[in-house]
Protein backbone atom coordinates (compact mmCIF):
# COMPACT_ATOMS: atom_id res chain seq x y z
CA UNK A 1 0.00 0.00 0.00
CA UNK A 2 1.51 3.54 -1.15
CA UNK A 3 0.28 6.88 -0.13
CA UNK A 4 1.28 10.12 -2.64
CA UNK A 5 2.18 11.98 0.76
CA UNK A 6 4.87 11.66 2.77
CA UNK A 7 3.53 13.19 5.96
CA UNK A 8 0.46 10.18 5.49
CA UNK A 9 3.18 7.73 4.92
CA UNK A 10 5.16 8.01 8.14
CA UNK A 11 2.49 8.53 10.34
CA UNK A 12 0.45 5.17 9.35
CA UNK A 13 4.53 3.54 9.75
CA UNK A 14 4.30 4.50 13.30
CA UNK A 15 0.59 3.76 13.55
CA UNK A 16 1.24 0.18 12.21
CA UNK A 17 4.03 -0.33 14.93
CA UNK A 18 1.35 -1.52 17.69
CA UNK A 19 0.23 -4.55 18.22
CA UNK A 20 -2.51 -6.25 16.08
CA UNK A 21 -2.48 -2.84 13.99
CA UNK A 22 -1.65 -3.62 10.47
CA UNK A 23 -1.48 -0.98 7.48
CA UNK A 24 -5.09 -0.81 6.63
CA UNK A 25 -6.10 -0.16 10.32
CA UNK A 26 -3.48 2.09 10.79
CA UNK A 27 -4.42 4.62 7.64
CA UNK A 28 -7.99 4.48 8.82
CA UNK A 29 -6.71 5.70 12.31
CA UNK A 30 -4.70 8.33 10.59
CA UNK A 31 -7.41 9.20 8.28
CA UNK A 32 -10.25 9.71 11.51
CA UNK A 33 -7.33 12.37 12.61
CA UNK A 34 -7.42 13.67 9.66
CA UNK A 35 -11.24 14.38 9.67
CA UNK A 36 -11.39 15.65 13.24
CA UNK A 37 -10.42 18.86 14.73
CA UNK A 38 -6.97 19.06 15.52
CA UNK A 39 -7.34 19.48 18.99
CA UNK A 40 -8.38 15.76 19.28
CA UNK A 41 -4.76 14.85 17.96
CA UNK A 42 -3.36 16.87 20.26
CA UNK A 43 -5.14 15.34 23.18
CA UNK A 44 -4.45 12.85 21.91
CA UNK A 45 -0.61 12.51 21.38
CA UNK A 46 -0.31 14.68 24.64
CA UNK A 47 -1.78 12.36 26.58
CA UNK A 48 0.38 9.81 25.26
CA UNK A 49 3.82 12.01 25.82
CA UNK A 50 2.57 12.19 29.59
CA UNK A 51 1.86 8.76 30.66
CA UNK A 52 5.29 7.90 28.87
CA UNK A 53 7.49 10.40 30.05
CA UNK A 54 5.53 11.04 33.81
CA UNK A 55 4.57 7.40 34.54
CA UNK A 56 6.46 5.98 37.43
CA UNK A 57 6.20 1.87 38.52
CA UNK A 58 5.44 1.34 42.34
CA UNK A 59 8.68 0.42 44.37
CA UNK A 60 6.79 -1.99 46.35
CA UNK A 61 4.74 -3.73 43.85
CA UNK A 62 6.02 -2.98 40.23
CA UNK A 63 2.39 -1.77 39.24
CA UNK A 64 1.98 1.39 37.10
CA UNK A 65 1.14 4.41 39.62
CA UNK A 66 1.19 7.95 39.26
CA UNK A 67 3.55 8.05 42.67
CA UNK A 68 6.24 6.29 43.87
CA UNK A 69 3.70 4.09 45.75
CA UNK A 70 0.37 2.91 43.97
CA UNK A 71 -2.94 3.02 45.17
CA UNK A 72 -3.18 -0.29 46.00
CA UNK A 73 -0.67 -0.66 48.16
CA UNK A 74 -1.24 2.73 50.15
CA UNK A 75 -4.96 1.43 50.34
CA UNK A 76 -5.39 0.93 54.53
CA UNK A 77 -8.57 -1.16 53.74
CA UNK A 78 -6.52 -3.48 51.66
CA UNK A 79 -5.69 -7.25 53.10
CA UNK A 80 -1.71 -6.71 53.79
CA UNK A 81 -1.52 -10.69 54.93
CA UNK A 82 -2.00 -11.47 51.73
CA UNK A 83 -0.06 -10.96 48.28
CA UNK A 84 -1.20 -11.79 44.47
CA UNK A 85 1.89 -12.85 42.19
CA UNK A 86 1.20 -11.75 38.95
CA UNK A 87 3.31 -12.29 35.20
CA UNK A 88 1.75 -8.84 33.84
CA UNK A 89 0.02 -5.89 34.91
CA UNK A 90 -2.48 -6.70 32.78
CA UNK A 91 -3.62 -9.07 34.84
CA UNK A 92 -3.94 -7.16 37.76
CA UNK A 93 -5.73 -4.92 36.21
CA UNK A 94 -7.93 -8.28 35.35
CA UNK A 95 -7.78 -9.52 38.44
CA UNK A 96 -8.95 -5.98 39.99
CA UNK A 97 -11.88 -5.68 37.85
CA UNK A 98 -13.63 -9.12 38.95
CA UNK A 99 -13.93 -7.35 42.96
CA UNK A 100 -13.03 -10.41 44.24
CA UNK A 101 -9.69 -10.00 45.73
CA UNK A 102 -8.29 -7.40 48.06
CA UNK A 103 -5.04 -8.33 49.37
CA UNK A 104 -1.68 -6.77 47.74
CA UNK A 105 -0.02 -7.74 44.34
CA UNK A 106 3.28 -8.16 43.07
CA UNK A 107 4.26 -7.62 39.64
CA UNK A 108 6.82 -10.24 38.34
CA UNK A 109 7.29 -8.69 35.08
CA UNK A 110 7.11 -11.61 32.97
CA UNK A 111 8.28 -15.12 33.63
CA UNK A 112 11.20 -17.12 33.48
CA UNK A 113 12.35 -17.83 29.57
CA UNK A 114 15.70 -19.07 28.99
CA UNK A 115 15.41 -18.64 24.76
CA UNK A 116 14.45 -14.92 25.14
CA UNK A 117 16.94 -14.56 27.52
CA UNK A 118 14.70 -13.34 30.64
CA UNK A 119 16.28 -15.33 33.51
CA UNK A 120 14.81 -14.94 37.23
CA UNK A 121 17.26 -11.93 38.05
CA UNK A 122 15.59 -9.92 35.41
CA UNK A 123 12.21 -10.69 36.74
CA UNK A 124 11.11 -9.22 40.18
CA UNK A 125 11.50 -12.07 42.01
CA UNK A 126 14.04 -11.17 44.16
CA UNK A 127 11.77 -7.80 45.90
CA UNK A 128 8.86 -10.81 46.25
CA UNK A 129 11.46 -12.60 48.51
CA UNK A 130 12.66 -9.40 50.18
CA UNK A 131 9.04 -8.20 50.36
CA UNK A 132 8.07 -12.15 52.37
CA UNK A 133 10.62 -11.61 54.82
CA UNK A 134 9.83 -8.22 55.89
CA UNK A 135 5.80 -8.12 55.25
CA UNK A 136 3.55 -10.14 57.34
CA UNK A 137 2.24 -12.41 54.89
CA UNK A 138 0.43 -15.04 56.00
CA UNK A 139 -0.18 -16.43 52.13
CA UNK A 140 1.09 -16.26 48.46
CA UNK A 141 -1.35 -16.78 45.35
CA UNK A 142 0.24 -17.43 42.40
CA UNK A 143 -1.72 -16.14 39.43
CA UNK A 144 0.31 -16.91 36.64
CA UNK A 145 -0.62 -18.22 33.00
CA UNK A 146 -0.68 -22.21 32.25
CA UNK A 147 2.09 -21.84 29.69
CA UNK A 148 5.22 -23.95 30.04
CA UNK A 149 7.58 -20.76 31.14
CA UNK A 150 4.37 -19.33 33.90
CA UNK A 151 4.95 -23.29 35.09
CA UNK A 152 8.24 -22.99 35.87
CA UNK A 153 8.06 -19.47 36.78
CA UNK A 154 5.58 -20.80 39.32
CA UNK A 155 7.93 -23.79 40.65
CA UNK A 156 11.12 -21.62 40.85
CA UNK A 157 9.47 -19.14 43.28
CA UNK A 158 7.72 -21.94 45.57
CA UNK A 159 11.01 -23.51 45.67
CA UNK A 160 12.59 -20.11 47.26
CA UNK A 161 9.60 -18.90 49.47
CA UNK A 162 9.77 -22.52 50.90
CA UNK A 163 13.86 -22.47 51.16
CA UNK A 164 12.71 -19.40 53.42
CA UNK A 165 11.13 -21.60 56.30
CA UNK A 166 8.47 -19.27 56.76
CA UNK A 167 6.13 -21.36 59.34
CA UNK A 168 2.10 -21.30 58.53
CA UNK A 169 3.27 -19.45 54.90
CA UNK A 170 0.20 -20.62 52.67
CA UNK A 171 1.32 -20.77 48.65
CA UNK A 172 -1.90 -21.57 46.62
CA UNK A 173 -3.05 -20.72 43.20
CA UNK A 174 -5.75 -19.62 40.81
CA UNK A 175 -8.24 -22.45 40.33
CA UNK A 176 -8.02 -24.05 36.79
CA UNK A 177 -11.51 -25.96 35.40
CA UNK A 178 -14.70 -25.29 33.01
CA UNK A 179 -15.48 -22.08 32.80
CA UNK A 180 -18.58 -20.29 33.79
CA UNK A 181 -20.87 -20.39 30.98
CA UNK A 182 -18.89 -23.10 28.88
CA UNK A 183 -20.12 -25.85 27.34
CA UNK A 184 -18.66 -29.09 28.92
CA UNK A 185 -18.43 -30.92 25.45
CA UNK A 186 -16.72 -28.07 24.04
CA UNK A 187 -13.87 -27.66 26.50
CA UNK A 188 -10.30 -28.98 25.82
CA UNK A 189 -9.29 -32.40 27.35
CA UNK A 190 -7.02 -30.95 29.70
CA UNK A 191 -8.84 -28.24 31.28
CA UNK A 192 -12.19 -30.84 31.85
CA UNK A 193 -9.35 -33.36 32.74
CA UNK A 194 -8.04 -31.49 35.60
CA UNK A 195 -11.43 -30.34 36.72
CA UNK A 196 -12.69 -33.82 37.36
CA UNK A 197 -9.65 -34.35 39.34
CA UNK A 198 -9.84 -30.96 41.10
CA UNK A 199 -13.72 -31.50 41.88
CA UNK A 200 -14.51 -29.87 45.09
CA UNK A 201 -17.44 -30.42 47.53
CA UNK A 202 -20.92 -29.57 45.95
CA UNK A 203 -22.52 -27.44 48.41
CA UNK B 1 -12.26 -1.42 33.83
CA UNK B 2 -10.67 0.58 35.66
CA UNK B 3 -7.25 1.62 36.22
CA UNK B 4 -5.13 2.77 39.88
CA UNK B 5 -2.99 5.56 37.50
CA UNK B 6 -5.01 8.73 36.00
CA UNK B 7 -2.15 9.00 33.14
CA UNK B 8 -2.84 5.46 32.17
CA UNK B 9 -6.78 6.49 32.64
CA UNK B 10 -6.51 9.30 29.87
CA UNK B 11 -4.15 7.65 27.87
CA UNK B 12 -6.71 4.70 27.03
CA UNK B 13 -9.41 7.18 27.33
CA UNK B 14 -8.07 8.68 23.91
CA UNK B 15 -6.73 5.70 22.47
CA UNK B 16 -10.67 4.42 22.61
CA UNK B 17 -11.56 7.28 20.66
CA UNK B 18 -10.39 5.76 17.35
CA UNK B 19 -12.67 3.88 15.17
CA UNK B 20 -13.14 -0.19 16.10
CA UNK B 21 -10.79 0.36 18.99
CA UNK B 22 -12.52 -0.09 22.54
CA UNK B 23 -11.13 0.33 26.09
CA UNK B 24 -9.37 -3.36 26.10
CA UNK B 25 -6.95 -2.66 22.76
CA UNK B 26 -6.53 0.59 24.32
CA UNK B 27 -5.17 -0.36 27.43
CA UNK B 28 -3.04 -2.75 25.40
CA UNK B 29 -1.68 0.27 23.20
CA UNK B 30 -0.71 1.44 25.81
CA UNK B 31 1.14 -0.76 27.80
CA UNK B 32 2.77 -1.54 24.94
CA UNK B 33 4.29 1.84 24.74
CA UNK B 34 5.23 1.90 28.12
CA UNK B 35 7.52 -1.33 27.40
CA UNK B 36 9.07 0.25 24.53
CA UNK B 37 12.14 3.19 24.94
CA UNK B 38 10.15 6.80 25.11
CA UNK B 39 11.78 7.89 21.78
CA UNK B 40 8.85 5.59 20.49
CA UNK B 41 6.33 7.04 22.10
CA UNK B 42 7.74 10.48 20.79
CA UNK B 43 8.98 9.62 17.38
CA UNK B 44 4.98 8.60 17.15
CA UNK B 45 3.24 11.68 18.67
CA UNK B 46 5.80 13.81 16.49
CA UNK B 47 4.56 11.61 13.22
CA UNK B 48 0.73 12.43 13.86
CA UNK B 49 1.35 16.13 15.19
CA UNK B 50 3.35 16.35 12.20
CA UNK B 51 0.85 15.34 9.78
CA UNK B 52 -2.09 16.81 11.25
CA UNK B 53 -0.38 20.17 11.49
CA UNK B 54 1.05 20.44 7.97
CA UNK B 55 -1.40 17.94 5.70
CA UNK B 56 -3.04 19.92 2.71
CA UNK B 57 -5.97 18.72 0.58
CA UNK B 58 -4.68 19.15 -3.52
CA UNK B 59 -6.68 21.88 -4.57
CA UNK B 60 -7.35 20.36 -7.47
CA UNK B 61 -8.81 16.70 -6.83
CA UNK B 62 -9.03 17.22 -2.95
CA UNK B 63 -6.32 14.12 -2.13
CA UNK B 64 -4.56 14.18 0.73
CA UNK B 65 -1.29 16.12 -0.23
CA UNK B 66 1.86 17.60 0.85
CA UNK B 67 1.58 20.51 -1.10
CA UNK B 68 -1.12 22.37 -2.68
CA UNK B 69 -1.16 20.05 -6.06
CA UNK B 70 -0.62 16.55 -4.93
CA UNK B 71 1.62 13.68 -6.73
CA UNK B 72 -0.99 12.58 -9.06
CA UNK B 73 -2.42 15.74 -10.31
CA UNK B 74 1.20 16.98 -10.65
CA UNK B 75 2.33 13.45 -12.59
CA UNK B 76 2.75 13.97 -16.29
CA UNK B 77 2.69 11.17 -16.99
CA UNK B 78 -1.20 10.38 -16.19
CA UNK B 79 -3.63 10.14 -18.72
CA UNK B 80 -4.88 13.68 -17.94
CA UNK B 81 -7.86 13.15 -20.52
CA UNK B 82 -9.65 10.21 -17.61
CA UNK B 83 -11.23 11.77 -14.28
CA UNK B 84 -12.16 8.88 -11.42
CA UNK B 85 -14.72 9.94 -8.94
CA UNK B 86 -14.58 8.40 -5.64
CA UNK B 87 -16.27 9.00 -1.88
CA UNK B 88 -13.37 8.75 0.47
CA UNK B 89 -9.28 9.38 -0.16
CA UNK B 90 -9.38 5.75 0.90
CA UNK B 91 -10.98 4.57 -2.16
CA UNK B 92 -8.55 6.49 -3.97
CA UNK B 93 -5.91 4.71 -2.17
CA UNK B 94 -7.56 1.06 -3.01
CA UNK B 95 -8.16 1.85 -6.88
CA UNK B 96 -4.12 3.50 -6.71
CA UNK B 97 -3.14 -0.15 -5.52
CA UNK B 98 -4.59 -1.71 -7.92
CA UNK B 99 -1.82 -0.25 -10.34
CA UNK B 100 -5.08 -0.86 -13.01
CA UNK B 101 -5.69 2.99 -13.31
CA UNK B 102 -3.72 5.74 -15.04
CA UNK B 103 -6.15 8.74 -15.14
CA UNK B 104 -6.92 11.69 -12.69
CA UNK B 105 -9.30 11.35 -9.40
CA UNK B 106 -11.82 13.85 -7.79
CA UNK B 107 -12.27 12.83 -4.30
CA UNK B 108 -15.86 13.97 -2.95
CA UNK B 109 -15.33 14.05 0.22
CA UNK B 110 -18.67 11.93 0.90
CA UNK B 111 -22.03 11.45 -0.77
CA UNK B 112 -25.47 13.48 -0.31
CA UNK B 113 -26.73 12.24 2.80
CA UNK B 114 -29.79 14.52 3.56
CA UNK B 115 -30.45 12.54 6.87
CA UNK B 116 -26.52 13.45 8.09
CA UNK B 117 -26.92 17.02 7.06
CA UNK B 118 -25.07 16.56 4.37
CA UNK B 119 -26.28 18.53 0.93
CA UNK B 120 -24.59 18.46 -2.18
CA UNK B 121 -22.76 21.58 -1.35
CA UNK B 122 -21.20 20.40 1.47
CA UNK B 123 -19.26 17.68 -0.92
CA UNK B 124 -16.56 18.63 -3.59
CA UNK B 125 -19.38 18.52 -6.53
CA UNK B 126 -19.36 22.14 -7.71
CA UNK B 127 -15.31 21.66 -8.36
CA UNK B 128 -15.94 18.90 -9.81
CA UNK B 129 -18.01 20.86 -12.70
CA UNK B 130 -15.46 23.35 -12.73
CA UNK B 131 -12.85 20.84 -13.91
CA UNK B 132 -15.22 19.33 -16.56
CA UNK B 133 -15.89 22.20 -17.54
CA UNK B 134 -12.10 23.75 -18.04
CA UNK B 135 -10.21 20.29 -18.10
CA UNK B 136 -9.71 17.75 -21.51
CA UNK B 137 -11.82 15.63 -19.88
CA UNK B 138 -13.20 13.23 -22.07
CA UNK B 139 -14.22 10.11 -19.55
CA UNK B 140 -15.79 10.36 -16.30
CA UNK B 141 -15.80 7.03 -14.09
CA UNK B 142 -18.07 6.82 -11.02
CA UNK B 143 -16.35 5.05 -8.60
CA UNK B 144 -18.65 5.11 -5.51
CA UNK B 145 -19.71 2.67 -3.67
CA UNK B 146 -23.15 0.80 -3.80
CA UNK B 147 -25.33 2.09 -0.51
CA UNK B 148 -28.76 4.34 -1.30
CA UNK B 149 -26.62 7.28 -0.55
CA UNK B 150 -23.84 6.44 -2.86
CA UNK B 151 -26.50 5.56 -5.74
CA UNK B 152 -28.10 9.09 -5.22
CA UNK B 153 -24.84 10.74 -5.44
CA UNK B 154 -23.60 9.28 -8.63
CA UNK B 155 -27.13 9.95 -10.12
CA UNK B 156 -27.10 13.54 -9.27
CA UNK B 157 -23.84 13.63 -10.57
CA UNK B 158 -24.72 12.54 -13.79
CA UNK B 159 -27.70 15.19 -14.22
CA UNK B 160 -25.31 18.13 -13.72
CA UNK B 161 -22.57 16.22 -16.23
CA UNK B 162 -25.31 16.10 -18.81
CA UNK B 163 -27.07 19.48 -17.87
CA UNK B 164 -23.12 20.60 -19.23
CA UNK B 165 -24.07 19.62 -22.64
CA UNK B 166 -20.29 18.65 -23.58
CA UNK B 167 -20.27 16.47 -26.76
CA UNK B 168 -19.02 12.80 -26.54
CA UNK B 169 -18.48 13.39 -22.75
CA UNK B 170 -18.77 9.35 -21.15
CA UNK B 171 -19.72 8.65 -18.08
CA UNK B 172 -19.12 5.43 -17.03
CA UNK B 173 -19.17 3.09 -13.70
CA UNK B 174 -17.09 0.75 -12.29
CA UNK B 175 -18.01 -3.34 -12.78
CA UNK B 176 -20.11 -5.02 -10.42
CA UNK B 177 -20.48 -8.61 -10.28
CA UNK B 178 -19.26 -11.96 -8.80
CA UNK B 179 -15.51 -10.94 -7.02
CA UNK B 180 -12.77 -13.25 -8.70
CA UNK B 181 -12.19 -15.89 -6.43
CA UNK B 182 -15.46 -16.56 -4.71
CA UNK B 183 -17.98 -19.33 -5.32
CA UNK B 184 -20.96 -18.40 -6.83
CA UNK B 185 -22.83 -20.60 -4.91
CA UNK B 186 -22.44 -18.17 -1.62
CA UNK B 187 -22.84 -14.73 -3.61
CA UNK B 188 -25.70 -12.82 -2.78
CA UNK B 189 -28.71 -12.73 -5.05
CA UNK B 190 -28.49 -8.98 -6.16
CA UNK B 191 -24.80 -9.34 -7.03
CA UNK B 192 -25.21 -12.59 -9.25
CA UNK B 193 -28.49 -11.15 -10.64
CA UNK B 194 -26.42 -8.06 -11.78
CA UNK B 195 -23.95 -10.22 -13.11
CA UNK B 196 -26.11 -12.28 -15.39
CA UNK B 197 -27.67 -8.99 -16.81
CA UNK B 198 -24.69 -7.08 -17.20
CA UNK B 199 -22.97 -10.24 -18.94
CA UNK B 200 -19.89 -9.97 -21.50
CA UNK B 201 -18.73 -11.45 -24.05
CA UNK B 202 -16.91 -14.38 -23.61
CA UNK B 203 -13.07 -13.79 -25.45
Amino acid sequence: MKFSSRLIEEAVEEFAKFPGIGRKSALRHVLFLLKQEIHVTHRFTQALNNLREHIQYCKRCHNVSDEPICEICKNPLRDTSTICVVEQITDLIAIENTHQYNGLFHVLGGVISPIDGISPEKLHINTLIERIKTEPIREVILALNSKMESETTAFYITKKLKDLSIPNLKITTIARGVPIGSELEYTDEVTLGRSILARTIYE
